[in-house]
Formats: C-alpha cells, sequence, structure tokens
C-alpha cells in the first residue's frame, strides 16, 4: 500500500523557501502572485493492507520523524 | 485561485532524502517499509481566476523555476 505524507508549516510560520520562490517568479516576469508556500511530500510503500492500520503508523511516522509538530501541520492520504 | 505542484524526482534517478528516512524509520522500530521517495510541495496563489489560465501559468513557473526537468516531474493542480 502507498501512502503519501504532506508537511507544510502551519499558518503564521514564517517560509523564506516561499518568499524567495515567489522574489524569483516576479523577476522571471510572473506578475500577480500571491502567496507562495513551500511543503514536503513523502511517499512510502508499506506492507500493511489495511488502510486504516497503514495510515495509523504513517500518523506515527510523521509524528515521530517526518515532520517538527511545532512548526508543521502534516496530511496522510492512501494514494494506492 | 491557490494552485499547487508537486515536484518529484523521476522514477530511477537515486533519492538519497528519502533514502535516509527509510533507513530512518527502520532504526524507529517501523518494519515493512518499502521504497521511500521525498519530494517537494508549492502552492502558490494566482490573481488569475480561470482555471485553465491559471494552470498553464503554474506550468510555465514550473519548467522555467520550480522543477528542474532532467531529474523531476511536476504535476500542477488547482486547490481552490
Amino acid at each position: 500500500m502507498k501512502l503519501r505524507v504532506d508537511v507544510m508549516l502551519k499558518d503564521g510560520v514564517l517560509d523564506p523557501q516561499g518568499k524567495a520562490i515567489g522574489h524569483a517568479l516576479g523577476h522571471l516576469g510572473f506578475a500577480d502572485v500571491g502567496e507562495v508556500r513551500m511543503g514536503k511530500v513523502i511517499e512510502l510503500e508499506l506492507a500493511e493492507t489495511d488502510a486504516v492500520k497503514a495510515v495509523e503508523t504513517v500518523r506515527q511516522m510523521a509524528e515521530k520523524l517526518l515532520a517538527n509538530l511545532v512548526i508543521e501541520d502534516f496530511k496522510v492520504t492512501v494514494v494506492g
């Protein structure tokens, strides 16, 4: 079973990478670009075949390793 | 209009970050973890209200700046 974790900075946490991308897009001539936020995606294959258990396992992975819960939120989805 | 670009390494391109996450998960006691791939997400707000035009603009952004097409694939989706 393939799962996906999206990790994004929480609202209100300064995102310097997103800001840099926004500025670079402006320099490249893209106008009217509002807020830009950057995050990361982790896709993983688990041997588990029960979707509920797999999501719970990946939530634990996110809490322990993949996300920094002080500044980041995460979302787990089953991809296939 | 809010759009999202997912940028992942192409299949076959070595992903050292994904490998490192896979090893770390093993050390934390998570067994049966298969392949782990890591990518990035960029969420952006555009003033454009036409979804087709907005997606086309963001595709250009991805080709020019957000993704390295030699080693990365990207996908643009409208979030809201």
